[in-house]
């Protein structure tokens, strides 16, 4: 019977895979059945932050001692980079391993959707191809019912120069042809095919939706990235299933607001940890990972006050209040 | 019968003085009541933030028009720069009227201590001053009981290269040629100043320690800053009178750390605030103000972790987790 | 015969007047005589760089020593923020003042235009309204060919939020509703309204361009910014004239990039400064200020290689190579 | 007859090295010739600066596709962050190849050094291991005189908390127990090093100097960062050759200050380029690499004037001027 294995591991440098290696060695975990690995980085969260490259391959070129070069590509390996303030850096290891037990219980699914052409960016057809993608890995993770599934980190692709000269020379024209924006697209585009996956849209209303313009439909499960270095998608689902097994649980909340903490207690609540205040001792030990996703909101305005994140030197996203 | 008033004041900018203008063409404060102004500013907090300086400027000049110069001196105006993240500047206005009800209630006092020499920046004649001062001030505020002082704010001088060149020239070594580190020693005085005072520390032990080098004293009550513009200190206690009327009251609590949350629960479970979770709708209109000090440990560690606030290119006072 | 006179001074904060004032007290400084001070402030340069506008209300209230509140109100005070790197923070006072001699030498002319209405910014009314007001200025300095203008700084108006709803309960629509973007827009207008005064532009060239979207139409001569704390134009034209007298010229170029320092040292050598390698101790002296205004290219690129300026955490036009 | 081959490659990310590879594949530079690659990378420069790491693993990684390991392990690869400003991200391969030619011409040579202890770090025994290595780097360079030395390149070791512990363990102290100091101190040590063997200093005044306090002593042709990866040296030098051939030359100058361009324009001048003014395309093309090492000084002016570099929230090495 399947089961959820997360390990999160706290690291020294961007490139530190030593924590990763002593389990391995330790053999709690095994890299054959890693499914993915989410990190948080210590740069700055913007365009010039590599300490998500330089995770990503270090951690490839560490796993290649355990894989064969197939098995290591298809790990998906998702670095989101921003720790300034209270968060320190760590990656989670998502592994899908055998052991008896009873369900229901955190289940994983991760999929790589075929690639898909640089005109594609942005339009329908990723929707589609990304809504393929989420339910193969619902599939691969047994989950039947949309309202299982939590959480759906996605790394997606971009337009550059060579690729938009690419399609016209093909005779197509892409969304756009500014390659900065082709990441809000293609973000915009893999968020509204989970919507439609999980059932959060109907398709008519996802089809009506200008991408990178409206900004009414959205999902509350996507979390999507882009990343210059694939051409297809890296979808990872986490949700519930009655056939995994194991003592891990997933639940997901939305906040109204950068400070609206309340969701996020009822969301531990309903996981049986009380957080009547902050997570005592015993709490913290049951809380194996949180995944925060979040951007200062566009009014300039927190419940009708002006926290100067949006004209401080500091960027907006690295100014922002944390979710947590 | 003294009562504290207290006006929480948005700003859109440093030099926004129009809301506290309109309360008093409202007459919702009296400018002749105003023992002090305390301010938070979305400057960045660090040497060059001159949204400090600014918004006193402003405010004096504004106050110039109801107050004549000598009144206007005596206002206590404390700004702190630094509101990246989920802070929105503001300032609080602190009055003390004239009204009818019963006590105790919050209780305030000032106490505008006489200039000092350069020499007796961060030595124990500068303790001695401070103490002074904070004790003529708990008079003001009839607060008999140290145990009822709650916070006290200093502003208190520091040393530039003229003031050492006069101390010299009458024969007299200052505590320090550096005046980056003059800031330090005479904060760290008038903070040993206030624990002189409130009896938190006794007088041996307090001239025992190396003022500027010696972590152990300390105050749990002083909140102490250095300008250039006295040599006096400019001193505010705040606590609890049976002598003072009103709605008003105050408590104060110690985090162990940057995310310690649970003594400030507690410190707002004793004014009567549930804080079952985030404040709600009721009890944040009860929650007038909130003061808070903190900067990163010297560990460079966080309950054994490293949130990277020491590494970041962004300073890391800036960076620190903050207290709410 | 009028003649221009300029001082240099250090500040050693941006409220920092003393320099001035001591000029003033020596009578080298005749406060009646001044058209405008201009200064580089210690500040980043970006939204939330209040060193422009503290400096500001620190000149006019020591100016007010002086002059009665119609003349401080004339002054014009340009500030820009932004010496990260090798400059230093001062100001420049810009006297007119009578004294024999002979001409051409550098002349000074100041119009302060009439309001224009919320609706106007933006559009062809300013650009004539702007024009009008060089003309005037022009006049002032007895600069009779517009090639004799060399530079002429404006401070123009911006809209907000108060100022659209304010033409809009009029019935007028305002040329955006975007209150940054308006700040653009305000500064084109009134550039090309320097164009048109000076004969670089022809009116119907003028009059074609999309203000804020085409990039076409320039002038060589114009430096503009938008302030919150006029709806009229502060202008101050700079040229040669023969009815002007004193050992003071002035001339400009233009740079084709950032780094493009040829321009520069040609102007140098037209005042009869050699500038052959770096200003030696004679040419240092005589170079009484210098004016500088440069943005970020928009390519990404300089010379065929990326500065990483646009993808830095720190914003563009604060990593950006300064001209000199 | 030896000959210095040195390529300046423009690089797209910190781990681009596709530049290098392609020069490669075209038999333009040759794997088993390099004894090291310089190069400028694009993060900030400060301690969370991993553009430097990060390009180290990657060109170490596409060298070892043409190398055995234990040659790809002796180049020399130096990173160093911060091009904010006009500089444009790059690497310089240098290489040793044969070939006619005349001499006196560009001379390289590497030398890694034998270990030392953590307890040798900042003191006499570095001093001399790094003398000894750069004289065995100047044997394999043929350059018989000192003078001919012009640009030495160290990577020296640093302390970490274990480093420490097993020195203590053994019974010995370390020269500080604050691994960020250690970084100080061994480049300080490995700059005396260089001077030692170069005979800018004497050996009795080396051995007098405190390190790490003494500012007198120093070496005019020094380079030197500490990395945590080594407890050896890295040692590159620079200089001419009688023995080595093409057309290749090398001179170097010491700026006086931040601003200080004329002993670079003299430099230039010996080595045939005119210099006065920018370079002109042809002289570009002549001018194959520049290295420059500089920081703020530490009197917090500059030419009596103070550029706020120091006090400005970027930290300072990123504020200040530029040396070219």
């Amino acid at each position: 019977m399947p089961q959820a294995r997360v390990q999160r591991i706290a690291t020294a440098a961007p490139d530190d895979v030593s924590g990763l290696m002593a389990l391995i060695a330790k053999n709690e975990v095994n890299p054959s059945s890693i499914l993915a690995i989410l990190g948080k980085t210590e740069g700055n969260g913007c365009v010039n932050d590599f300490t998500r490259a330089f995770p990503v391959v270090s951690l490839k070129q560490a796993l290649s001692a355990h894989l064969n070069p197939e098995q290591a590509g298809q790990v998906a390996c998702v670095m989101s980079g921003g720790t300034e303030g209270a968060l320190s850096p760590h990656i989670l290891v998502l592994e899908r391993v055998e052991a008896e037990g009873v369900g229901p219980a955190l289940a994983l699914g991760r999929c790589i959707s075929a690639d898909i052409l640089p005109e594609d960016i942005g339009t329908a057809t990723q929707i589609d191809v990304v809504a393929d993608g989420v339910r193969a890995a619902m599939d691969q993770a047994g989950i039947t019912s949309p309202g299982d599934v939590h959480f759906v980190q996605i790394k997606c692709p971009l337009l550059t120069a060579e690729r938009i000269a690419e399609a016209s020379s093909r005779g197509h024209a892409t969304a756009t042809t500014d390659t900065l924006k082709s990441m809000g697209l293609s973000r915009g585009a893999s968020a509204l095919g989970v919507a439609l996956a999980i059932d959060e849209l109907d398709r008519a209303t996802i089809l009506r939706a200008r991408i990178g313009f409206d900004t009414g439909p959205w999902s509350s499960r996507a979390s999507t990235s882009a990343g210059v270095e694939l051409m297809g998608h890296e979808i990872v689902v986490m949700g519930m299933s009655d056939s995994w097994s194991g003592n891990l649980a997933i639940d997901q909340a939305v906040m109204a607001d950068g400070i609206d903490i309340e969701p996020v207690r009822e969301a531990l609540h309903r996981l049986g940890i009380a957080a009547t205040g902050q997570l005592i001792s015993s709490e913290q030990t049951r809380l194996v990972a949180l995944l925060a996703k979040a951007e200062p909101g566009t009014t300039g305005q927190l419940r009708g006050r002006r926290p100067p994140c949006w004209t401080t030197a500091i960027s907006a996203p690295r100014a922002t209040p944390a979710p947590l």
